[in-house]
């Protein structure tokens, strides 16, 4: 009989060849019901491991509150409140329908999604369009004003966008991605450059389809005021990318991080859907004037699903800017979380380098034995929103994934290849 | 008396603070004739210090007989030659009348104009609309696609972009460009950056001015497959920037650099429009595929400017990704050349930093004296045209600007000074 460790290392090679192998490409955007057919029903996707409304965090409940108006399940947010708390709505995780959403990451069947199709597996995976900064959904906003930019992305932007890359017959994220390690992107606390590039590359074919020069000019404006509008199209990369990674038997590689804002989930290749959870920790990070940890709620999002394909913190030395963002110490130093998140890694993706590290591959695979063995939790770099509904971002910082979910992870891991 | 080496100091204390404090504006695109009286008349500005038609090199030559069609001077290349060595087309540098030029530098009568106001200062400069890669005016190309590209330009994309650049009420290049820093380009042989920023700012307006959706599609279209964009934008700050900075008496600060593909020349504060000269060298650089060395034209074009503020090979520390390009070694080690530039300066600018450097500002200001005292001479990115005309762009590389410029300018400047 072969030994284990042979077995593991074989199904690991694999895992990493599937998840560096992918080839996503920015390819429609489209409604949600049109593509995920549990949305028909009253449910609501949201971030994270599963979790009931009893347990979820401020920020969550007040986006649910807010989506159900905006579904018109509900006609004001105290309504909606009820409904929740009475279970006559129903949540799941983005990440069980091939979704993930940013922060609270609410997907309900009338916001349009992005589509990112991973062409050598051919997966789909979704995300909605990010709405900017200030109160926003994603961060538990919930007024009149997020409502109505929702509604203005669902019937304007949204039908433009998926125009224009239809037209474009699709945009590739490896070389977008590429080129924005180049310029300084990490592609979750920064994405100034990937925002900038595949806005000046859509906006020919925007031109190209639109009805008149009015939508344009504010489909420019919205893009062009969000230095962080990639994030949500690097996050449906980075669920098409891990897709296709499930159900590899004997591999130890994490498929997906993320966080409800009360609990920390991850998976694993070979335990397949199954989550392994420990409460969420709060971020360490410097925070917008006027607010402090106290404001903070614990970490939150989909979002580290761009950790798990090697970029966000893991790629931390392209972005010496952002060190500083999320007070990750010297801007000189930033490498050395690159460096540290390679211990943890199956290997590097010379697909996506870091010319300052003299073009050193992004470390990608996450190890669940190496993490447990060297006691380092991958590092996410993330926003931090305000515990309260309502309010939105006050911060950004780094977040560490809880060891207990990589313990348990290897446990179930362990039981599975017969080890004791 | 007070001591020589006092005054000195002081007057380049003054000229570096002109120089820093210098608010750079992209304000409007016009016609070259409606604010440079002179070129009313049949003269060519081009690159570089003066220089007469039979010292002048193939490229040149080619943009010339080129130019001289398109403003319909002549009805043909082989006329326009005739012309031109029969001294019937009068030549002056660019930098005599507030402009600047990429390469060969043509500037005429017909040719829009971007305008850069340093809004500290209320002084204008000047620089055409960079035409793109491939065969084009500034590396000596001029056929039939090359005018019919400038006629665009001045017909459709330059009327479209003063019209935008006036609604926005300007674009501000000093934070833009600070970005770009961080950002990886050092605003000569990498403007990836800050043409995608700038464009990702002037499209909202570009969209809010235009006649209709098709003229946008071409000018997005144009302005995206450029990379290069900006560094027209760049080089017109520059000499924004620098214009204030003449004629401070005792100041041995740098104004100019400049090339014209036979002679290198640069300018001294206290000297004023002087010019100091010396043989131009040829640029250690890489070649595209299919070119080398022996097909490669000496160092050109009025570009120098943008190291003379500190960017370029000044800042190649902000730009990792460039040092592969250019061919001046490792990626890591890029910030040496920023560091070796420091010699050789008067100060760093705090506006313009480098985060990888943990924030250290460019290096600002060429003093005469530092670069003969320690042998240094400045670093220049450049590109690298073909020598013969009409062929356009063969590589990029690093250019050292001669010891004898500034030999010849401390001489002239320690007699001005009194000392032997």
């Amino acid at each position: 009989m072969e030994e284990i460790g042979n077995v593991i290392d074989r199904a690991n090679e694999q895992a990493l060849g599937v998840l560096l192998s992918g080839e996503p490409v920015l390819v429609d955007v489209v409604l949600a019901t049109d593509v995920i057919n549990v949305l028909k029903e009253k449910i609501i996707l949201h971030a994270g491991p599963p979790i009931e409304w009893k347990r979820m965090c401020g920020p969550m409940r007040g986006a649910i509150c807010g989506i159900a108006v905006f579904e018109g399940w509900a006609s004001n947010l105290n309504e909606a409140e009820k409904l929740a708390s009475q279970e006559a709505l129903e949540f799941a995780p983005n990440h069980q329908f091939g979704c993930v959403g940013p922060m609270t990451g609410m997907t309900t069947a009338s916001q349009p999604l992005i589509v990112v199709e991973n062409q050598h597996y051919g997966n789909r995976a979704y995300c909605t369009i990010n709405e900017g900064l200030g109160k926003v959904m994603r961060f538990g906003g919930n007024d009149q004003t997020v409502l109505e930019r929702l509604s203005w992305i669902k019937n304007e932007l949204a039908p433009l966008l998926g125009q224009a890359l239809r037209r474009a017959g699709g945009i590739k994220l490896k070389p977008l991605i590429a080129r924005g390690l180049t310029m300084g992107d990490e592609m979750h606390q920064r994405n100034v450059a990937c925002s900038s590039l595949l806005l000046r590359e859509l906006a020919p074919h925007m031109a190209a389809v639109a009805p008149e020069t009015e939508t344009l000019a504010r489909a420019y404006s919205f893009i062009a005021s969000n230095d962080q509008f990639f994030l949500n199209v690097a996050m449906a990369a980075g669920k098409a990318l891990t897709d296709p990674a499930y159900g590899i038997k004997g591999s130890s590689m994490v498929t997906a991080m993320s966080r409800n804002g009360t609990d920390f989930g991850i998976r694993v290749s070979s335990t397949g859907d199954r989550w392994f959870t420990a409460p969420v920790e709060m971020p360490k990070g410097l925070y917008f004037p006027g607010y402090s940890e106290s404001d903070a709620n614990p970490d939150m999002g989909d979002s580290a699903i761009v950790e798990t394909i090697g970029l966000g913190g893991f790629a931390m030395g392209a972005a010496p800017a952002v060190a500083g963002f999320v007070g990750a110490g010297a801007a000189s130093q930033a490498g050395q979380y690159t460096k540290n998140m390679a211990e943890i890694t199956l290997g590097e993706n010379k697909s996506w380098t870091i010319p300052a590290m003299d073009y050193l591959g992004v470390p990608a695979g996450i190890d669940i034995r190496r993490v447990v063995e060297t006691n380092t939790s991958p590092t996410i770099n993330t926003g931090i929103a305000h515990k309260e509904p309502g309010i939105g971002q006050v911060g950004a910082g780094v977040a560490k994934a809880p060891m207990a979910c990589f313990q348990k992870a290897l446990r179930t891991f362990a039981e599975q290849m017969g080890v004791k």
